[in-house]
């Protein structure tokens, strides 16, 4: 029994207690497979029995890694975010690494120096904005990062995001095929990638299926429950019967505004989201909304990154993309227009 | 300008470009005021011209502190703990803390190694469970910890809770007051604080105004949505015309389950939670909640972390344990009893 208040227990205390040297202590309890499983075994019976926990900072400077991964979010209000952080953090837990999640300060930018001061293998980019220069600094100083959801033109990094050019286009085949033609749309803000390229792809879509967007029919808004909520009782002044929006906070914002106002939803207007977040399927709201595969999104950045930190990649080796299919979930928001 | 792909400058490249010696850079990037300010700001240019990073493991070697703070929370689904995170993050944003997220593996336990490897100068622990040995094993080893929203009992350090117990009898007397005397309850686990003691009061509310509590009438549960939403369908068996909800994310499946069954709230049965989430607030539901005040919370618990970190309490002086009161936020899911 550890008494109350005892030195803490070193390696060096395991090493003699064990009979070993102390650098063996710290590649015993590496799992080191080059030593022995009785040697393996002893010291760590003897850490156990001396209650001994090894030092993050002394493994950090002996192996130049440091454990930690760093994700960086703005947004911890939006639910995408957040189921985007769970399953990082499970999949990097199974890899023995832990998530350090860093957020923007008032400027609505991370620092370079928040990254690469020493404390992290590398970065998960989740909230980067088209104009950002952090991918190219950090490329520049060759630190492992990977950017997730969100990407920078010409992107000097591995990249890893939906096909949200076509997601946005097949939600506007759905409204034309449903027979809408008086359609208004809540899209994201133009400084991002899933907003411009939401944008692009829908008004492409509207386009091909020869269907006008009026000017008073659309907004950019930043992602937002709130903004979702005003921004639709603006737009039903002009009686569109179908409603986009570029991301389901503010299809959720929107359908409680309609709610609210007493809208009925699909048979007034139809409406529908991009994401699939949880919530979107919950029985109150029921949305219809372009999905991507948050899970395989997760896995394929993940994998990205770890082949950086491990070096399993030529440093000079070209920056990958992976680009994950979009495809819409049909629930109960949807509907021909009202007669 | 920098190369691409130079050097990067070290703490010794600024010394010899400052002409000053290298502590000297150190102390000055610290903003060491024993410095003149001449210096600092000498220092501060030549940094900024070289694009020196200092290190975040050099001035944790050096310091003893690493700037980390860890959270301990199993349960990222609850958007409480989500709006716990980003009230953490923000607090210690404003101190120059980062913040650490921890979760338990499948055994739902965290492990004492993975908080007292020397990476994080303190933890704020909020998802314990009642027989959890953390609380003792930190505090044996004079690591800061606060425990935040759950305890444990004999707490061995800082608490900071709402009181859960004159919480549950505050929506006990509520229902009472609005006349119902067939209710039905899907309480959290007795594992918890916060499962057990808002039960606790909320049975004291009950057996004050002379309600009883059938068998069949109540149940206890994982606090999450998918369990109030199996939970609410199989009490509705029993006819209830009110259901108290241990938490929001219960109370919001049992809202969900209800919807879907074509139950009116609260016209045919009333809903109250506990936490007042900000879904809790949305048009669609308008939940009726006990509300406990987040920043508040958070407010107090990181106060009292930051205090045992500098070492501005003596370390024998006996725990804190703050409580905040809790109060009933009146929307739409309540009413009288259907005649």
């Amino acid at each position: 029994m550890l008494m109350p208040h005892a030195r803490p227990a070193t390696s060096h205390d395991v090493a003699r207690a064990a009979g070993v040297s102390q650098p063996t202590v710290s590649r015993a309890l590496r799992g080191d497979l080059r030593l022995s499983e009785e040697t393996r075994k002893k010291v760590a019976e003897t850490a156990k029995a001396l209650n001994y926990v090894a030092s993050q900072r002394g493994r950090s400077l002996s192996t130049r890694s440091t454990g930690q991964v760093g994700i960086v979010v703005t947004d911890l209000g939006n639910p995408f975010y957040l189921e985007l952080l769970d399953q990082i953090n499970d999949t990097l837990r199974a890899e023995d690494l832990r998530m350090l999640v860093l957020t923007a300060g008032s400027d609505n930018r991370i620092s370079l120096e928040q990254l690469v001061d020493g404390s992290l293998d590398g970065a998960i980019l989740t909230t980067t904005a088209l104009d950002s220069t952090l991918p190219e600094e950090l490329s520049r100083r060759g630190f492992p990062f990977v950017l997730l959801n969100r990407e920078v033109d010409n992107a000097p990094g591995d990249v890893c995001v939906v096909d949200n050019h076509s997601g946005g286009q097949i939600a506007a085949q759905e409204l034309a095929q449903l027979g809408h033609t008086q359609i208004a749309a809540i899209f994201g803000p133009a400084t991002t990638s899933t907003g411009r390229d939401r944008e692009a792809g829908f008004r492409a879509g509207l386009q091909q299926a020869g269907i006008a967007l009026y000017e008073e029919r659309w907004q950019r808004q930043p992602f937002a429950f709130d903004s979702g909520h005003r921004a639709a009782l603006e737009l039903l002044e002009s009686s569109p019967t179908a409603l986009f929006c570029a991301n389901d906070m503010l299809a959720l914002g929107a359908l409680n505004a309609l709610h609210g106002a007493g809208v009925k939803v699909p048979d007034q207007i139809t409406v529908i989201g991009f994401d699939d977040v949880q919530l979107a399927g919950w029985e109150v709201f029921q949305l219809t909304t372009v999905s991507q595969d948050i899970p395989r999104m997760v896995r394929a950045a993940t994998d990205l990154l770890l082949t950086q930190i491990r070096r399993q990649r030529d440093a000079t080796s070209a920056p990958r993309r992976v680009v994950l299919p979009a495809s819409l979930v049909r629930r109960r928001t949807h509907g021909s227009p009202p007669s």
